[in-house]
Order: structure tokens, then C-alpha cells, then sequence
């Protein structure tokens, strides 16, 4: 685990030297620095830098590519909180609401600029320079495409468990995806080992957001988040969609209904929810399922050179699942 | 005129073409589609085609990234609308009026995405395809600071007509600028064409900006647009900053404080700030201002090489300013 925590150190690092370059106009760039001061997993550039390495031997080649792709990350936090109307991310105010909506919207978009200036950075490393651009611009859309369905669902009364995987494959997988094939190609990685770190970055991708959404119900605060607070939203997650789809017109249905047709339940309605799901055995599929995910991914790793860097996306895998700390 | 004509209409067939291909999710994609059917002078994609003809002698070379710096412009004025609050553009209902501001905020990010999308395709031609994207993401960072300027401009007392000035080169002139210099360089001018059209752009941006602010005051109703807009709004023009800079303690000068102090004006007002100009001759002084920068722009324009394309570029100058059209 030491090895991941001095990677860490070294994105923090660059992100601080990446920000200093953008003070003016303050109104602009401020509330980049207060959201990067926040902090965060920075599970994104470490999985660029470490396909990097993997490819090549040295993960520093990739460090700007890396900044580049948090701070893309970053971008979906700050528009995703107006459109969610979030009020606080990481136990802080969300920029739109320590500033307002006009400043986050803005402070979102020169965020991608300043993130594409990264990439032009270390790009010219890469015997195809375009393709760096091309993973990242992928990334780009399809987090788009998965928030329009995100949002869409949010009002849809049918929506499928195959509905919400796709749904988080855009949202959150492509990119993890974009992540490691931005630092893979910055590498100079044969196409089968990109093959190799995609396939990874797209399990750990599902994996993650199945875990995440179930740390919601089960606990949350400790992530400065309200718990449940998905089911207050009425968040079609995969929990969910599995426990209506499992008690259909039995026990707790009525409960269910509630939940789709109020788009949405009070808060003290959450321990009945999560106690219909524990009866139901919601959880502990959402386990078995988050589990296999994650040997799938494990298993795509073999095809990537072994070494230092592959030993490290190992143990990233299970940190980001709470295994290890 | 007749070449400007045609080039547009390949600009439109290309504008239809790119979009062809974003159909799902509709909520995400159909407002594009429905911004762009709004119709548009293309002036910036005509830019980049007519820089790179004029470099390498075909337009063609430049199309997809054309329409990726037309893409860029029209991502700024989903996202701008937002943040004016302005409910009309091009006499139809703008993106988060007719939608909704998330979907707004949504289209206006995945704009970009697929405008870097373009721009791959085009790039290829470069000698080094990074500056190409180099000078997209100026204009991208630049059109951001230049908006952040505008939006603190508003609620400022003090905005001298540098100020504004210093605005509307990153706001206007920053994005021509862009597209000149991503069509010059897939056509890969050597630098000195390269900086002599970038100049040229800089000129006719801030030209036009302030053509267009003399236009809202004195015939906006034919854009689609109020008439007199600007001063409802309270936008400190260059008009209003040097009527406020001319009239000092004279006559006029409380309702020029009364524009500053609350923010705009009322409606009923326009026709005496509109006489309050002419008395004091600003009407004229931002005539010959324009005058003098289209000038400038066409001498920069010497040392583009003779022919077809430097023709245009002259053409589309005085188009731009309401001499031909």
C-alpha cells in the first residue's frame, strides 16, 4: 500500500503546480483550487500513472496526463451537483452553493480546457499522439451520455438492472477506462495490453459505483454524505431495481411502489427500506455481484506485463472495494 | 460573395453530417440538433476553412474542424444563455428554455466532446497535430475568462473601456483567433501566416463585438433580438462606459448613474440613452473605431499569400460589418 500512497503524494503535488499557473480572473479559478483542496480517492490519475508504468516502465511520463484526468473527473463532480442540487461534497459546500450556479457551470468548462492543456503536455511521449485525445474525448462523452440517462431514469418507472449497468458503465466505467488508456497509450502499450487495462478499468468501474451505492445505504456519513440519501433522491440503483424486481406483489411491495411513483422516499422511511432489502437478500447479492466483478477484473490484469505497477492496481482493486486501507 | 455563399452551404452539409451520428440519448443529443437547425453567419467555421485554404489551397482539409470550432461556439452560447438568462436566440426559444437548465448544462459539455471529436479527424494533417489542439483549447480557456469577465462586470461600478476592451478580446476575438489558427495550421502555414491571420482575427473580433453592441442599441429587432437589450440588461458596453466617461457631472450624466447604480435601465429609457449618445457623438466615435480596426485587420491580411482564399477572408471582413451581403 505505501507504493500507492507515494503515488498519491505525487498527484497531489501536481495538482497544486497544475492550479498555480490559473489565479485570474479569481472568480473563475478559485473554486477549482477550494474543490481540489477538498481532496478525494484520486482513483483516476492512479490508474493513468500506473498504466503508464506498466507499459513503460515510468509512471512520471504520464503525470500531466494524469492531472488531466482528474481534473476531468472533477468537472462531472461540479455540474453534477448543480443538476442534482447537491449540497455538499466531501463534508464542503458544493461550489454552486459556496458560489452560485453561473460560477460552477463556468468553472466547469474551463476545467476540460485546462485538463486538454495537460494532455497536450504529454501527448508528443505517445508514437500516436492523437489517440491520447481520443481516449480522453471518449471519456468526455460518454460520462455525458451516462448523466443525460442518470437523470432520465430518475423519472422512469421501468427502468431494468441492465438499464442501470449500462447506465454506470457511461457514467463511471468509460472513465476509469479513459483513465488507464490515456496513460497505457502515453506508455506506448501494445494494443492488447490496453485491451487488457480497459476490460480492468471497466469491471473496477462497475464494481466501484455497486459498492458506492450500497456504502450509501449502509454507511454513508462517513463519507460527508447523508445516509440513504440516494433512496431520498429516488436513485434508481441497482438495489433498488433488484428489490422491486424480487418482491414484486409480496411483502413491501407497497413500499417499493412508493419509492418509483414518489420518485423518492422521507428519510425515516430508509430503515424499513434497508431492512426489506437485508430480509430480501438484496445486500448480499449486491455483494456476490460487486465480488465477481472484482475477480474479473483481477483476472484481466494477468495480461498485463507483471511488475511493480501491476502489483499496485492490485492493491488499488481492493482498497477501492474497502478491503485494505 | 458568391464563394462565401457556397462555402457555407458545405459548412451546413457538414454541420447536418457530424450530428447525424449523435442520435441516443435524444435528451442529451436533440437540442444540438435543434440549436444548430437555428441557423448561425458560420462566420468562425468559415474562418478555419478559409485559413487553411489559404495555406494550402484546399478548404476541404479543414471541414471537420470547422465544424468543430462552429461546435465550440455553440456550446458558449447554450452555456452563456444560461448564465444571461436570456430566453430568445435567433427568434426561437433558447436550449434551457425550451428544455431545462440541466439539459442545457449537459448538451453544452458534450458539445465540447464531440467538437474534440472533429478536431482528431482534421488534425492528422498537421505536421504536429498537437498545435491544432493547442489552439482549439485557447479558445476554449480564453472564451471561459472572457464570459467570468463579463458576468463581474455586471455588478462593477468601475469598468473602464480597457477593461471591456481587454473582455471582449478573450470573449470574441480569442475564439476567431482559434479558428483561424486550427485551420492554418491543418493547411501548416508557416508562422508568420499563421500569426499575421491570427491578428487579422483579433482585429475583426473585437470589430464585430463592437458592431454588434452599436446593432443592439440601433437595430437589434431584426436578430431576433430587444432592441436596446444591453442596457435593460445593464451590460457595460464600450458605449456606455464612454458615455459615462464623456458626460462626467453634465447633462446626462444622472441617467448614466442610474445605469450603473441599479444595473440596467427600463425599456421606456432606451430612446434617451440612444439621444444621450448621439448628442455626445459615441455613436460616432464606435464607428470609427470599428473603421479603424477593420482596417487593421485587412492590412494583417498583406501578408496572407495572394488568391482565392485572402479574397474571401477580405469579403467575409466587410460582410461582417454590414457592407455586403
Amino acid at each position: 500500500m505505501i507504493f500507492v500512497e507515494s503515488y498519491k503524494a505525487i498527484i497531489e503535488e501536481g495538482l497544486r503546480e497544475a492550479l498555480s499557473t490559473y489565479l485570474h480572473p479569481g472568480q473563475l479559478y478559485d473554486p477549482i483550487r477550494y474543490l481540489i483542496e477538498g481532496g478525494g480517492k484520486r482513483v483516476r490519475p492512479l490508474l493513468t500513472l500506473l498504466a503508464c508504468e506498466a507499459a513503460c516502465g515510468e509512471a512520471g511520463r504520464a503525470l500531466n496526463a494524469a492531472i488531466a484526468v482528474e481534473m476531468l473527473h472533477a468537472f462531472t463532480l461540479v455540474h453534477d451537483d448543480i443538476m442534482d442540487n447537491s449540497e455538499m461534497r466531501r463534508s464542503r459546500l458544493t461550489v454552486h452553493k459556496k458560489w452560485n450556479a453561473n460560477t460552477a457551470i463556468l468553472t466547469g468548462d474551463v476545467m476540460i480546457g485546462i485538463a486538454l492543456r495537460l494532455l497536450g503536455k504529454d501527448a508528443h511521449h505517445c508514437v500516436q499522439p492523437l489517440n491520447v485525445f481520443e481516449a480522453f474525448t471518449n471519456g468526455l462523452i460518454f460520462v455525458c451520455e451516462g448523466q443525460a440517462l442518470d437523470m432520465w431514469h430518475l423519472n422512469s418507472p421501468h427502468v431494468t438492472s441492465d438499464d442501470y449497468l449500462a447506465m454506470i458503465d457511461l457514467k463511471t466505467a468509460k472513465l476509469l477506462e479513459a483513465a488507464v488508456e490515456v496513460g497505457a497509450s502515453i506508455g506506448n502499450a501494445s494494443d492488447q495490453h490496453i485491451t487488457a487495462l480497459k476490460d480492468f478499468a471497466h469491471d473496477i468501474g462497475l464494481a466501484f459505483q455497486l459498492n458506492d451505492d450500497l456504502l450509501d445505504l449502509t454507511g454513508g456519513e462517513q463519507f460527508g454524505k447523508t445516509a440513504g440519501g440516494d433512496i431520498i433522491q429516488g436513485k434508481r440503483t441497482w438495489l433498488m431495481i433488484t428489490l422491486r424486481d424480487t418482491v414484486l406483489d409480496g411483502r413491501g411491495s407497497s413500499l417499493v411502489s412508493e419509492f418509483f411513483k414518489n420518485n423518492g422516499l422521507d428519510r425515516s422511511r430508509i430503515p424499513e427500506v434497508r431492512s426489506l432489502m437485508e430480509t430480501n437478500g438484496i445486500l448480499e447479492k449486491a455483494k456476490a455481484l460487486i465480488e465477481s466483478l472484482t475477480l474479473a477484473a483481477q483476472s484481466h490484469l494477468s495480461a498485463v506485463p507483471d511488475g511493480n505497477a501491476r502489483k499496485n492496481l492490485e492493491l488499488l482493486t481492493l482498497q477501492l472495494m474497502g478491503r485494505q486501507h
